[in-house]
């Protein structure tokens, strides 16, 4: 690969290490000089210079300035050395690009002010056009200058998460009204995720053309549907989210909790990485993903409560489980919880690469 | 059945009913008449009755009044006609009764005061005597004479689920401390399931003495775990259990939400009935729990929130898939949410008895 001049590959010495990157040869299932390693919410409140930065800024305008975007995107990279940086957002950022009143609540999440529960409230989901999120194009530019050699991966809600969000008002542990609608009115939901389906693809669009090398769809919340239902009232919106960055050739990963009943088909709407919470094994999330995907994943977040020996002999269990994978972007099965010790995560990237140097 | 003579059976007719009814016989997977159906929280807030009889009265307060449990454990079966009434009561009970400082905070859950952490904490968990919970064995003696021919589900939580609350000081969505100890401390921790599988066992025998004739233990939260970790560090304490009551010969049930990678292991750790929840389809459970145990489950609470259609449409879906079962108890694959429509829940027990009756 290195190998390839500029010119036959069209890509710039800094765009082709990045293209040669252990995080980025996984995703393609490539062989890796060592196994990749980025968490989810790696960028955040378990960081103290996360904190500080952020003192006294609203989330929402935190993702709208694209120093601190690009500062807080940093700030995991320096200090853990991960393989890969995650694009400093909230998946609500695109739905408040295109005029939808809400605001993310300290404690709470987001908190829509007037839910979508008719037809009529559709008409507000207009599609977003790369003009309504400046910051995002102007902050990935800033991060893929800095980044040098480490791979940025773009980052978006799915349709399904970001419905549920739009529908109940906020944040659900039932998701009654969103499945209410779901069964309910089957032609409005469809209406809804198709919708969302357009502005999601817009927003990675955006990102992959400023410079991102990856994607992630965040399907936070999938996991609270059956296969069946999944099939037939998300997985549509998901994959034409795929589709459409599909011609960029970049890696789509796509994860949600708790979905082990769901991953195959999660990969079948057309990831080429799929994430797994920790409660599936990853040889065996491998057999129900099947062959041609990378799989990302999967350490117990909660692990990095316990002391040292217990989280590498846990991790040691993870490396164990993937060591028969096509790919393996190693990761926890869920975000940075803020309560981690910092310190315990730069630990565990470093004890990953030296379990894994070839 | 019916003909064998009390004399045979050394049961009274009024246990003889119970006995026969279509709840005990599709546990213990013989032909039944219809599927039976009863629902997790059928007796709360969802019923206007249950609103009035508990105004001004804790929760607490209220699972140690005989009268008030019986009056409450009763309004689901006379307003919906279910098969099984539950003991009204609250996994926290018994560690009240052995003097555990905790209360049940109206919208957050069990709040114990000073949580277990240390070896010394272990010393607060002593086992439980009958004569701690004399208000159990009043109200279950109550009940039995009340219920007639409906049998009753002895109530208690399993020990992972208990230790959480316990060492945790709350309800939590990452069990962040629980996971610390079980990883970190392994022997504490089994000697901290081990007491609480002594006082759960306690707690079911106290019910099935008084007149309980099945029992459902309720590990809620266990679906946070890895199937290895369930195995190594949950099961055992959860398999005393079931050993503990297995002499009475009643039917054990054994529930947690988002257990789906767990169901083998939860059959195997000594249920007769495994409880499934709506994301993992019947007949793809039956084949995860193997041959010999019933299932119960498993409609998607949120799909009450839908028109009658969709509910009758969705459990259409869960009969079919339970059609080739040894044993099938209908019921929701989670608890009944406070929002729900009574009439909604009415509508669903005489549904699913028109579309199973033989």
């Amino acid at each position: 690969m290195s190998e390839r001049s500029q010119q036959q590959t069209g890509r710039t010495a800094a765009q082709e290490a990045v293209h040669d990157s252990a995080f980025l040869r996984a995703c393609r299932r490539e062989p890796v000089p060592h196994t990749p390693v980025w968490f989810m919410r790696q960028a955040g409140r378990s960081l103290p210079e996360y904190r500080k930065v952020r003192e006294g800024i609203p989330m929402l305008e935190s993702c709208m300035r694209p120093e601190l975007v690009t500062e807080i995107t940093l700030q995991p990279v320096r200090r853990h050395g991960v393989d890969a940086a995650i694009f400093f957002s909230d998946i609500v950022v695109p739905l408040k690009a295109i005029g939808i009143d809400l605001d993310i609540k300290p404690g709470v999440g987001p908190v829509v002010a007037d839910p979508v529960r008719t037809r009529a409230d559709l008409e507000r989901l207009r599609p977003l056009d790369p003009s309504d999120v400046p910051y995002v194009t102007e902050a990935v530019g800033m991060l893929t200058a800095e980044l040098g050699a480490t791979p940025l991966i773009g980052f978006a809600g799915a349709p399904f998460t970001l419905a549920s969000y739009l529908i109940e008002g906020g944040p659900s542990r039932t998701y009654e009204n969103t499945k209410a609608m779901m069964y309910g009115a089957p032609e409005l939901w469809a209406e809804l995720v198709e919708r969302l389906s357009v502005i999601t693809a817009a927003f990675l669009r955006v990102q992959i053309e400023a410079g991102a090398s990856a994607v992630q769809l965040f399907d936070s919340w999938a996991g609270a549907l059956a296969p069946a239902e999944y099939r037939r009232y998300v997985m549509p919106a998901s994959a034409k989210v795929f589709d459409a960055v599909a011609e960029y050739g970049v890696p789509r990963i796509h994860f949600g909790v708790g979905t082990g009943e769901l991953l195959g088909l999660m990969g079948e709407a057309g990831a080429d990485v799929v994430g797994v919470d920790w409660r599936v094994p990853l040889d065996e999330a491998a057999k129900r993903v099947g062959p041609g995907k990378a799989l990302q994943g999967n350490l117990d977040p909660a692990v990095l409560f316990a002391p040292r020996e217990a989280v590498e002999a846990k991790t040691d269990e993870v490396l164990a489980a993937a060591a028969g994978l096509e790919g393996h972007v190693f990761n926890l099965g869920h975000g940075v919880m803020p309560a981690m010790d910092p310190d315990a995560l730069t630990h565990l990237v470093q004890y990953v690469h030296e379990r894994t140097a070839r």
